[in-house]
């Protein structure tokens, strides 16, 4: 954004190869296409920047427009929960005590009761849903915030990976019945589904995660598991269904049809839009730079228009002509007139990962036929000046569609059925996902998935939710019968 | 929003007139169209409930078009700042640390350094502009967040007028030259202009604030003063020129084309988005309840439909139908077709402040000829089903256009000259805003200005900064020649 035009970015160059080192590449690339400054003088928060910021935007978009069409409304909590709420519930306390940032003071007076910076908003909202659900009518009862969060995190922090603030929505529903509650737990799956694999092409596994690793306050938690060029698993939306531990503790009833007073069943839900647009920088981004979905894209179609001193004119209201029909149908388009040369203009959207390219120069004015550059495959595709907008569109669908396929394709051959240990540290050393028989995920596999951790330096992620994969053999660990297929990964 | 088909709301009665008791008014319509929940257990922290978020999420968009119109570029900063960084610019610490929340603790562990909450976010941002700006085709820089800030007011709270957390755009600009910096201010007040009058209909005074009333850290501040109906002014977006002094403090330099090294010129400019949503309910608000500008009321038409088990089918086709062609040109729509009378009906949305109803029965399907009712002005208008969506934006736009002319009006009626003390007395007792000579709005009209304070409980507010007023007569309070024309009024 900022230095587009400076002239000091003239020389990007981009000699990392992501898949040789994936983590250098990523820190590259924020770097380059300026989404995030690391140099803010906190420990583990960053400074979100224009390019990223607009597309995060978008994400935001994506879900709320979900979300409202399945029935949430749209609040704002307070970012402070006195100390008292956030204590009620005893295995959230202990779950989020270790990264909570306390408000102690205010100016030079100690405040009656230190403040929590919501790490989460369960213990904030929940007292007032208590105000406000009475009765049957009032269910179900879906809401959601766009929000960010703050955690102590004392494991290292990356932008958009983990920052100690970060942004995100999060959805707190209440049913009458357990049933309704746990068809919501789908319902998150799919808007996960929707926005983040349809529109964003990043393919995940909706994995029931193991007892020991739920959300704090939680029945179970489905984590959604993303994967990393560099073989690491990344937790995106989370959807947990909450029971009823939080409403007996925050006193959400409401008057049945029957006259008796019962407790709320609740769900709550969290995509973080940061998060998400780390997995899409991460796995559609390549050596040359980000490759944008045209879903979230700031500039959709760059227009370079090239010309002489002589023919400048006309071909600037040709490619203003252009700009203003795409406009018109929402597209998001620019012109770069800047006094860059060509060459330099296209290397270095190319780099912002700007989904289309025009050129458009004295050929293109007469025939009115345009050549249109596509970032992910490289290659140049024809289209017609007059019907623009609309085969812009259709290529905009194509372009997503062909960086889901691509993924999902990369995806799958990154989990592998592994039959011993052995093979599972082949697996991840090889950087992919291990599915493989193992005793249980309730507490019983506890001692397994310690073995995981300690000499694998990797986790038991869960169970599939959305399908049922039935264990046949032993648990490749102790050797007992296994009662789940896992998947085990590294992660971050 | 929740409880709209609970059937427990049935009776809204709403028997305080604004007029008389604004206060009241204010607080019972904050309530009955559950616009915010002061029940939260934090002082002066208030949940933001749907509709009112709704709301407030256009105004954001209505801000952030201009803005980017006008080449700013959104970043989002963190909202911790390092108390070394908030204690370089002198008046800035002076003026904002009686206002300050501090985290201080990281779970058990106190922090190295204890972080402010952003009462404001020039300290978090200039040290990052300090990095960005290098050279003088790096400016004019414009950059902007929409973000919530904290400030530990002492004065009492009320939601959307004042909160210990309240929802903003801050815009933080920096140039080459003090010429533009100066013609950035007056384009923050066309801003202000375009999107809180044009489009909200809130009239107000763009007046420079007196020399003890500006921006700690600011050469000077333009205050735009809108009223409220007990006649006390509130201060909606402020912008502030200030000068180099903070480029200065957080060495933001560039090399100039005659390769010297300059400090940057800055301004900055903070629209608050709750605040001007104060200002929308107070103004348009009657005895009935809301009346939300088209602009930025959440549902724009509401659609009753009026039938007998009979009919009912016919009706809530043709319904649908309307809602889908409306829908299919951005206009937001909702039937309401819960199980409550339609007088309720009626009478609740317009409570809701909706700008348009149109109720369709049995003859409206028939003819085709459907009955609009306005909000404001409480009338009907006969609109055709054909091009219903091109007459409902027409209507619109003639509903804002309604709002805003009447709030002109009475908006002029409330401002009124004052020849002497007791003049000036009399206009604040009459809920006025006085105009009148006064020596100086420079340091040494303090004087006269404590005695407005203390006397009066008011205050200067300043001079017009969008016209010259010439001053002809000698300060009421003090007889010195005037220097100056001010207004003065009570104030939140």
């Amino acid at each position: 954004m900022v230095k587009e035009s400076s002239g000091k970015e003239k020389k990007i160059t981009f000699n990392i190869k992501k898949e040789e080192n994936f983590s250098e590449w990523f820190s590259e690339i924020i770097k380059k296409a300026e989404l995030a400054d690391i140099r803010y003088n906190v420990k583990g928060f960053v400074v979100f920047m224009p390019w990223a910021v607009r597309c995060m935007e978008k994400v935001y978009d994506l879900l709320e427009e979900e979300l409202q069409s399945t029935g949430h409304e749209p609040a704002w909590f307070p970012s402070v929960i006195p100390e008292r709420n956030f204590k009620l519930e005893g295995e959230h306390i202990k779950g989020f005590s270790p990264q909570v940032f306390w408000v102690t003071h205010g100016a030079d007076t100690k405040l009656d009761e230190r403040m929590a910076l919501r790490p989460t908003s369960e213990t904030a909202m929940y007292q007032m849903y208590a105000l406000w659900i009475q009765g049957y009518t009032d269910l179900p009862f879906k809401m959601y915030q766009r929000a960010q969060v703050w955690r102590y995190e004392t494991k290292a922090t990356r932008p958009f990976i983990r920052s100690r603030e970060f942004y995100w929505i999060e959805g707190h529903d209440c049913f009458a019945t357990e049933e309704e509650a746990e068809k919501q737990v789908l319902e998150d799956i799919r808007v996960t589904e929707k926005v983040m694999h349809k529109k964003l092409g990043v393919p995940f596994l909706a994995l029931r995660r193991p007892e020991w690793d739920k959300f704090p306050g939680a029945v179970y938690t489905i984590g959604s598991d993303s994967l990393m060029p560099d073989g690491k698993v990344i937790q995106q939306p989370s959807t947990h269904f909450l029971g009823q531990g939080f409403a007996k503790v925050f006193n959400i009833k409401f008057t049945d049809k029957d006259g008796k007073e019962r407790y709320v069943w609740q769900t709550c839900y969290g995509p973080a839009v940061s998060r998400i647009l780390a997995s899409v920088i991460s796995i559609h981004g390549d050596d040359n730079g980000l490759v944008l979905p045209y879903n979230v894209a700031p500039i959709q179609v760059l227009i370079v228009p090239i010309y002489t001193t002589k023919n400048k004119k006309g071909i600037m209201k040709k490619a203003e002509k252009i700009k203003k029909d795409l406009i018109e149908k929402d597209i998001r388009v620019k012109i770069d007139d800047s006094e860059k040369r060509p060459g330099e203009k296209f290397f270095f959207w190319e780099m912002k990962g700007v989904p289309f390219r025009i050129e458009i120069g004295e050929k293109e004015v007469k025939t009115g036929k345009l050549t249109l550059f596509l970032r992910d495959v490289k290659k140049r595709a024809t289209i017609h000046e007059k019907k623009i907008a609309e085969e812009i569109k259709k290529e905009g669908e194509a372009f997503d569609e062909r960086l889901r396929k691509k993924a999902d394709i990369w995806f799958k051959t990154r989990i592998i059925d592994c039959k011993s240990k052995e093979e599972l540290e082949r697996a991840l050393q090889g950087k992919k996902i291990a599915r493989c028989d193992f005793c249980s995920i309730s507490k019983e596999g506890e001692k397994c998935a310690e073995v995981v951790e300690k000499q694998l330096l990797a986790s038991v992620r869960g169970v599939r939710h959305d399908k049922f994969e039935k264990a046949s053999g032993k648990c490749i660990f102790c050797g007992r019968p296994a009662k789940h297929v896992v998947y085990i990964a590294k992660s971050y």
